[in-house]
């Protein structure tokens, strides 16, 4: 199979109101994901970069989170707005945007 | 935060029955999971080796999947008996298992 250059992954863990965990859900986490795969369709990347939903990553509180491999690069506070800064210097520049990162 | 030195993303991905995406989770996609958590445990390497589940990663004919970064190693047709082999062999031992990669 073809391998992706750089693999996003977006929590969009949910849980009961109320309690923390859950937290990425209830701040965008989908229209983060939606936002991610919009922009790789744009840009024509879908051959080499893909992105993946998933559960809890344990760092509920600097929620959402958004991880990018290989580079092993964590990004927390993230919203929508900022998919497209992500986009641009880290995965099509090669620079991780130190701002987001945790 | 510390980050992992291996990250182990497992599909539960779960669809209706009769569709073919959806197959990881019906074809024992949590208990894969399970048993990572549990060999990490055993193992007592929490620190260093995460395990998250996921959506799906779109090669459902392929599943089980189990991906695993930074080393962008695809296992497919995954079992919980061959989760031990994989922390053994890959995680521990630094080499992927290659009969079950895709």
């Amino acid at each position: 199979m073809q391998k992706p250059k750089y693999h996003i992954f977006v929590c969009t863990s949910s849980r009961p109101n109320g309690q923390q965990k859950g937290f990425c859900l209830s701040n965008d986490g989908v229209e983060i994901l939606m936002k991610f795969v919009e922009e790789i369709e744009d840009r024509e990347l879908e051959g080499e970069v893909f992105v993946t939903n998933t559960g809890c990553f344990g760092v509920c509180e600097q929620g959402p989170i958004v991880v990018v491999y290989p580079d092993n690069v964590w990004y927390g506070s993230v919203t929508p707005d900022d998919v497209e800064e992500i986009m641009d210097e880290h995965i099509e520049g090669g620079n991780p945007v130190s701002r987001l990162e945790i």
